[in-house]
């Protein structure tokens, strides 16, 4: 059975797959960047790790990032920090889209705006009491499908209660950094 | 003077600006995101508000993103997770080239791996112990250039330390969902 272009019996196999052998829910993602000029680079994605072998794309997907004029950059590419809306959206909006299937409910339309207010005084570093990320994101969602509006309520509220960027922002991370010359 | 593609008269000017009118830092940032099928969805960049006004770009940026098949996806763009990583470096190199260029080290060459481990035992629901995004995440750079070894570490420590996408990532940052049927 297919709904919402999920293919539910794969889905509810994997949970299975997984629920007899929690190896196979051990991923690793990668992205390798590399610097062009300025504030401009580059990011490469391609291979991962999970469900116990490696994988690798038939190509790399590859993302330029840079600073507007407004912030000295040449605008070759979205802020870094846009890219973290985009991440956003999208882990909520594929999540919605597999429990609705779960959940028997079609849908039509789902769309989503996201906006992040930052004070740039925390990174150009003006202000010590200003941090230099995001101060909030909102995320709006427009839901059009065969629920009622209780479900369609209840299908956002879940996926962000199972969505892997939203814990990340939310709750952060421990990130380690390292650097070498060569 | 420009070194590493940075304009440092226009920077500095930059932080003068902003210093007399903090109200110029004020940013926000945008996207919007449209589900196409399954798991897999589309999100366009373009306006933002900064500097006391609204900015468009020539064109949007698109970025698609999907689950792989073994997550039950079309792999039809990265996973979400995986622009959390791309963000991170980007932001990163970005402030490294500022910062190297506003102390006069000339940088010929920055890569960067970034790796971060998930266990999908999380957003499957299998486990409430396990959460649902990256348990941690490890970023690698390679630097050359005129600094000293010292030198280089110490862009890579002050960029993080200024880094907006590390800030959200380590700390977190509220996050309001909103849903309507329509």
């Amino acid at each position: 059975m297919s709904i919402n272009g999920v293919d539910t019996k794969t889905l509810f196999a994997t949970i299975d797959a997984v629920k007899g052998q929690p190896e196979l829910a051990k991923f690793q993602f990668r992205a390798s960047n590399r610097w062009i000029n300025g504030t401009h680079n580059r990011t490469s994605i391609n291979g991962y790790y999970g469900a116990g072998q490696e994988f690798t794309r038939a190509a790399d997907h590859e993302y330029d990032a840079d600073h507007p004029p407004v912030l000295t950059g040449s605008d070759q590419g979205p802020t870094p920090v846009e890219f973290l809306l985009h991440a956003l959206a999208a882990c909520l909006t594929s999540g919605l889209a597999n429990i609705a299937a779960a959940r028997g409910i079609a849908l039509t339309e789902v769309t989503s705006t996201v906006e992040g207010d930052i004070d740039l005084r925390g990174i150009l570093g003006l202000d010590p009491e200003v941090r230099n990320g995001f101060q909030n994101i909102r995320v709006d969602f427009a839901i059009r499908g065969d629920g009622s509006p209780e479900q369609m309520q209840d299908l956002v509220a879940r996926s962000r209660a199972r969505s892997a960027v939203f814990d990340v922002l939310t709750n952060g991370v421990p990130v380690t950094v390292t650097a070498k010359a060569i």
